[in-house]
């Protein structure tokens, strides 16, 4: 403890992953103090037809043109 | 917030999840009231060998003969 | 299956949750198919100050004066 | 209900699942009473880069030679 | 890991919880080995005006006379 | 998107949860880039009697005296 679970939309890499586990974690220690090994971090991927906010998958927010389009 | 989470057996189309969202949104909105903008909806598609009911797994369920059948 | 999970902000009442429970599950039902005893809606109360967005607990943005105040 | 939600290393076979899911569903039967059709158990893979303890993801970890190597 | 999370409704003694935290424990390293003190066991209480199925709170299924009722 | 919850011992004054929710949502933009406004992060308090690792509640852990007591 602290678990710390963290969903974010598919497509980040490794190296993302393990920069902002520690980041993260890092955070946490600084912010609560205790000990760095009983912080867990955990990625969950979400697709973008897995998410919705108002009603519209993001799938479908990320694929219409821009409102300022002609 | 409202943030709603459906786990739901893995097989359902990109076009369900469209309509889920919105009608879980729509729903949400007519009952609390508030912004559909604030409404977040996530899917985890989940298989069926890692759901177990009464400690059977739905893909063990499923794949048993009717209990009718002779 | 499918389980609902919603996240809101502390401060409903049982009655808008019996309604919400409701809704949920006909939109899932109505959407989806499938039959509404198999449907599950939990509900997680978040207080104000175990919430934030854009790093500001609610708390604090919601006892802020609105930014029209003189 | 009860609902046991297990998050475990990626890598585990159905066979290993079909029988956490039977001793988990006992243990709580036998613990707590009730039945076992209100039980529950949902199973959530995590990949190895996908879990961070201490700041570093379990890749990692793993990736590593033992502390005692030459 | 595992992590073992479990929702039950709200009224469980700790000793119950106590048993039940050992039981889950034992019964996943007897099936997936491993170290006991890897594993991890948390309780979420829910209320029955938090929990619905079949879209009608458990608050109110438990407060319905039983059906074979004169 | 990212939600960041977070799972930690109960006993976290609203000043300390001030804090991490900053320092989280900081850490988070500053290693995927992004906006803060689309960070949520969320408190989840677990009572020492709801947490066990290896099969031991927190709750008695924390009452057993040091290893080390004559």
């Amino acid at each position: 403890m602290p678990t710390i679970r963290v969903e974010l939309m598919t497509g980040r890499t490794v190296e993302q992953k393990r920069a902002l586990a520690a980041a993260l974690t890092e955070a946490t220690v600084r912010t609560l103090g205790g000990n760095a090994s009983s912080v867990d971090v955990v990625f969950f991927d979400i697709e973008r037809h897995d998410w919705a906010t108002g009603g519209e998958l993001w799938l479908d927010k990320m694929a219409a043109p821009p409102a300022s389009a002609g």
